[in-house]
């Protein structure tokens, strides 16, 4: 088993171990130092696939445990949702001395992330994450939320976990097009500070690794989130290929998964820095290789002008900055403040037009 | 102008001055160090009083500011009612940089400021209380919150407000039963450790006085808070008359209010303080006279097994204990847990059957 420590306001580890599902009874009731009730809160999915071993597991500890599955896919992740998993641990008389474990991708993981987070004021979160994106991402900095009026997240909590367990085994369940959606990711990272990842992803066939993959990759989250806990500073790292990766997914009515989206966006954001000046055409050839390695596209047929107005939708303010993430190597980026005025013209660079 | 400094994890300072109404733009800029976007958030009968007051100092201060007015009343301190408030911000546009300002009683305050803790993960809070109650109790330590399933503060936030504005002005727009409704809370600060704020208050008529009265609870709420800023601790100290209290409440369909109701809880407290031993018959005399100086109930007409009953509704597990606050002398109490199963007993006690 590898343990990677994250340093927030009240710190926490990250186990990654096979066979780790079974265990996570004895894990949990470590952690907290004792048991309690445990409320899993799960999508139907999951919930057909782990949903009654974990609950054995927490019932062998000496858990009480009861466990609420949500319809699965994001369009569910809605406030109607959250407040489905708030009754449910209402009507199990749930206190605040009780746990929710978040079960799941990252649907599941940050609606029940926010259900921990409100009910009653607060109460403890563990997360079990199933998909890669959820384990090296979405479980780890304690982002919660439900997508509101078609915006992502756009209502939430910062409700860092108490554990966070990772099974890898957990892995062989998903879709292939779910693993690649995960491993944008994990490219991502090795982008932003890790060529020894950058080069084993490059390489395919990781899943044997799958351990090391996943602690480096949560090793260099948690270093982000341990940095800027709240997200006003160089946390926006994380954003790498994001924003115009975003603006994929809405163009594309979600057509491209955000793996996908968030695959091409760095492309982009390669060619962004190029146009600066701020890399050689070898850093967007590497990083396409890594990508097609795993799955990915490498480009989309949206147009400059649509995908600058959805990258802008929700920053219409006038004189307002865009913080682009852009690469000077494979292993280093910075943030770019850039006028808002000018991404139409970057993204006609991005997409080569 | 009188300033009681609040030592949360982000420190922030409460500020009270007869006037302060018309001066909270700049206060608010310089709490924050610029202006933006404020969304003040109240209710119908606050807003026709002071919305458009705060919202012209807002825009004086050169802030861009919007308001939306919820109905008045508990009945609507609901996830609809935060839902609504929730999209009102997103309609306008407010972006994590932003500010929402909660004025109001202790309903709209708790919902707003769940609002804010929760658009967008969080975004700045400030506190413009209006009634007694909110200004020396609610507005002040962070906790949000709105009601689930007939069940008060179910979902919420600790979320800090940045800073909190109180103009003891505008206690001469709350009707008497208001004012008395706050009051009891007042009187709670004296018993818990303050034997001169006690006497003032026993005196009657202090709304001359209320700068000093408001500054010395607010004093008191702070160093609980500071202490035990997640109320895990001896921030209970501050459920002395609550505990029977929410039971009186609860037992009345809401005719008892919640000030008159914490009023009678405060009696029984000194009763079952008085029948452990703890005091002598002066305490429960001594907090009679203060509420009857401030035209609050001494009794209700509720039996000891419904009361019992009723306060116990909640914590039904086997082997649960209650942590009670019961009075020693005039300023000072100390918290005593006691078996659940007790609570029947004690009951009889503190209604004198």
């Amino acid at each position: 088993m590898r343990t990677v420590q994250v340093r927030a306001g009240r710190p926490y580890e990250v186990h990654i171990g096979r066979g780790l599902m079974d265990a996570v009874g004895d894990k949990i009731a470590q952690a907290l130092g004792g048991t309690c009730a445990a409320a899993i809160l799960t999508d139907d999915t999951v919930d057909a696939l782990y949903g009654a071993k974990v609950e054995r597991a927490l019932s062998e500890s000496g858990f009480r445990a009861c466990r609420f599955a949500m319809p699965h896919g994001e369009a569910h992740k809605t406030l109607a949702t959250w407040e489905r998993m708030l009754a449910f641990l209402s009507e199990q008389g749930m206190t605040r001395a009780d746990v929710v474990v978040a079960l799941g991708g990252g649907v599941p993981g940050d609606v029940a992330g926010f259900a921990a987070a409100s009910y009653q004021r607060g109460v403890a979160l563990i997360q079990i994450p199933t998909t890669l994106l959820a384990m090296i991402d979405s479980s780890v900095g304690g982002k919660t939320g439900v997508d509101l009026g078609g915006l992502k997240n756009q209502v939430g909590a910062f409700h860092q976990p108490r554990l966070v367990l990772i099974d890898p085994d957990a892995l062989s369940t998903l879709p292939a097009a779910t693993l690649s959606d995960g491993a944008a990711e994990a490219v991502k990272y090795g982008v932003l500070g890790d060529g020894e990842l950058f080069e084993r992803l490059s390489r395919g066939g990781w899943t044997e690794d799958a351990e090391w993959v996943i602690e480096r990759c949560v090793f260099h989250k948690a270093a982000l989130v341990a940095a800027d806990e709240l997200d006003t500073g160089s946390r926006q790292l994380l954003n790498l290929g994001h924003t115009l990766g975003h603006a994929i997914e809405k163009c594309s009515g979600l057509r491209f998964s955000h793996g996908q989206a968030v695959a091409v966006g760095m492309i982009y954001a390669a060619r962004i820095a190029r146009g600066m000046g701020l890399c050689g055409p070898e850093v967007e050839e590497a990083i396409a290789a890594a990508l097609a390695a795993n799955g990915l596209p490498l480009s989309a047929p949206y147009g400059a002008a649509e995908l600058a107005a959805a990258a802008m939708a929700d920053k219409k303010r006038a004189g307002a900055q865009i913080t682009l993430v852009l690469p000077r190597e494979i292993g280093r980026c910075e943030l770019r403040r850039v006028p808002a005025a000018d991404m139409e013209k970057l993204t006609r660079v991005a997409v080569g037009a």
